[in-house]
């Protein structure tokens, strides 16, 4: 499941990541409330969680391994997972009916042929002897990392081995350690906190209508890790340059490490920066993860790169990247040659085209499904940005809202409040569909809110 | 760089890896020394490690985000390294020589047409609306999952769904943090002790002629874990299936758990166990990790799997495979959809029979080099049961041996020792070359020994 399924943005207090202190090194860790709260990370992650009754099995003997404690304070899969049931439930219930889902966002067009071609001669040549590799390094083909920079880093200070090839953003995250769910195995939160919803020692960064979907720093304490994700998912903001400037600003005045989260960046219509590193001083205090999943359709052939800038360092001099090159070539083997042909050919002129073709294909329906809430009256927000409609129905359940939808239109969404309480009265409807499916929806929510 | 370039057989003390409880719910770790140990487990790993000038950049500022203490304690890359080192200053002083590379593990006959057309047509059917698919299940696909257990496990009573499909078996590894990398990088080993080669808290079995490559189990103290290679790397020992017998034997009454690293198992000619699963209890403490990589030539591709009974239970009942699965699901999103294309199609009829004969030619290799060593009265090991030849030089430095071969023949080897101490005195030479090449080196091994 996708990265940006991370949703909202958070920042967590030290860590015992593969390159990041143990919290066993640190005396204290913050744990105040924020009035905000993200999901349980694995909802959209992990779609076959154990119950402690599946888990009993008939077997006597037992190892004298102790359980890695941690990994049961995390929470069980939830929204997806109950999405899941609701449609299904729905679909027994009304056999006939054509259900439509604009609920998970996952890609549905082609890649297209101009891309699959080289995946495909990449392939074929696979089985010859001039075209046979074997190993490649870790951190992926010198050309790839070299039209990565140029394409996205251009003029931003970015060096071609700043550029850790992935098969994708999430796994990537994994090995960052600053992905939530990760954070809770080593073991640098606290227990989940069902009065609130949130894991102790992370703290969660409010992002509202109220605040522009941009958290309050001047209330934020200080953290080892600010996980900031923009374009957002769900919300579909961007934050913009002054935002930006203040975030970079705040993480160097507290000598905190941003991990940013750019997967949708080419999906902006506003002039927002597209990289954290348009930002002045960000190379000494931010890493940046991105993905060609959403870009190309590469959910399932994976690639995805992160960028380790040399001025990175920790608080004793030691460069980041050096540990986290470490850390990939320990814990990785490289991405597939196969998807890093694909990359490379995403990255030629006509790669660039066709992968803007496709974006620009979501995009459109993105503006129908804004269109179509806004012509009822409804507030929408994100939308410009991101392929994420996240609509506001003041006053009411998400879980209501998503269940009159399912019922009155055979349309799957998703519930705002599944991604944690900030998201109560808001639904999101994502744009990753085909044409017809989302014109034959947006139909129905007109008739529905008419 | 290849898993099992994880030399020789390690057991870890405890572990904090995503599954196992960290080393702070143990009170003590055993930390006796063996005679034997591996080596610093990069050396076949990362090729880029930063040393402390390296590391220093001009950069003023530095962040306030400690450096993990436990990546210090990891030792620079070397043997190969250096052996790369002494290849291009040998270059340099014979720039017309033809030097052969029978070094590095890695794979170099193509990959065959029957599978890379497969590759190839899932490559094309991603740029089609009916054969487009996006994110898939993070375990891998069904069918993947089901040819894997009915061509390896048949009869063996493991379940499709304990069949973890990834990127290759050195990730699942880092996955399950048995790695020793990854486990010194977790902090669950001491510092390495320079004198004797090793890292605390991890117990190194003695594997040599002496006791036919197999540890003295009497010997050795309890683990959690138990890291078994077989057909192993650099020996090329297989284990009998009376010795995998007393080594599940001494597992559970350790109540230790196995990670079974059988990734040469189809290069085996004697009647040794393809797989751990085929001895009687088995299911109950031990885990098996395999790959593609050396069957199919899929060292760049980047496919293997991980096998995790659900009989194996932790000390308080709950399975492993179900905090695996949850790791998985958190720290990985599947292998590429077109990898898994191509594993598919390797277990096909056609597949499997063109996969034979390409692990045939290099069997065809090794017998070669045995040939060759043996009519020169030289002591060989392995070859019969894995493509790596160990050559026997008693009372020799391997590294004596290794510059004598390459100023003489102009054919890089691999010295035994830099594989750790027990190494002292072998010579490593890998089956995986071009005929020609193979035929070329032997030809210049007799001249030189004649």
């Amino acid at each position: 499941m996708p990265l940006h399924q991370f949703h909202f943005n958070a920042s967590i207090s030290s860590s015992s990541s593969p390159f990041l202190a143990p919290p066993s090194a640190f005396n204290s860790f913050s744990s105040r409330h924020q009035n905000f709260s993200l999901p349980p990370r694995d909802l959209g992650i992990c779609r076959c969680v154990a119950t402690p009754q599946e888990a009993k099995t008939p077997t006597a003997y037992k190892t004298n391994v102790s359980r890695n404690a941690n990994m049961g304070k995390l929470q069980a899969g939830y929204l997806f997972p109950e999405v899941a049931r609701r449609r299904n439930a729905h679909k027994e219930k009304y056999p006939d009916a054509q259900v439509i889902s604009l609920g998970i966002g996952d890609t549905t067009e082609p890649i297209p042929d101009v891309i699959t071609s080289s995946m495909s001669k990449k392939c074929q040549a696979l089985s010859t002897l001039e075209g046979y590799s074997g190993y490649g390094a870790e951190q992926g083909e010198k050309s790839l990392r070299a039209a990565i920079r140029s394409t996205f880093y251009a003029d931003l200070g970015i060096d071609d081995d700043d550029i850790f090839v992935s098969d994708g953003a999430k796994c990537d995250i994994s090995r960052l350690q600053a992905y939530v769910d990760s954070s809770v195995i080593m073991g640098q939160t606290g227990q989940f906190q069902t009065d609130v919803e949130k894991y102790a020692n992370i703290e969660y960064m409010n992002c509202t209508p109220e605040n522009g979907f941009f958290p309050d720093l001047s209330k934020s304490p200080r953290t080892d890790i600010i996980f900031f994700c923009s374009p957002n998912n769900p919300t579909g903001a961007a934050a913009t340059r002054e935002q930006l400037t203040r975030l970079v600003q705040f993480a160097k005045d507290n000598g905190s490490i941003i991990v940013y989260d750019s997967a949708y960046a080419l999906y902006m219509s506003d002039d927002n920066p597209r990289s954290i590193f348009e930002i002045p001083g960000a190379r000494e205090v931010a890493i940046e993860t991105s993905s060609f999943s959403k870009y190309a359709g590469f959910t399932g052939v994976r690639l995805g790169w992160t960028v380790v800038p040399k001025e990175l360092l920790f608080s004793d001099g030691f460069p980041v990247a050096r540990d986290f090159n470490r850390v990939v070539c320990t814990c990785f083997n490289g991405a597939s040659t196969v998807a890093q042909a694909g990359g490379l050919a995403c990255l030629s002129p006509e790669g660039l085209k066709a992968m803007h073709e496709v974006i620009g294909f979501y995009k459109g329906n993105t503006e129908i499904i804004m269109d179509t809430f806004n012509s009822l009256g409804f507030k929408v927000y994100g939308g410009r940005n991101a392929p994420y409609v996240w609509v506001h129905f003041p006053g009411r359940s998400s879980w209501d809202v998503f269940a009159e939808i399912l019922e009155k239109t055979h349309v799957v969404t998703t519930p705002g409040s599944g991604f944690g309480p900030g998201g109560e009265g808001f639904v999101r409807v994502s744009a990753f569909g085909h044409r017809g499916n989302v014109l034959e929806a947006c139909k129905r929510f007109r008739q529905l809110y008419k």
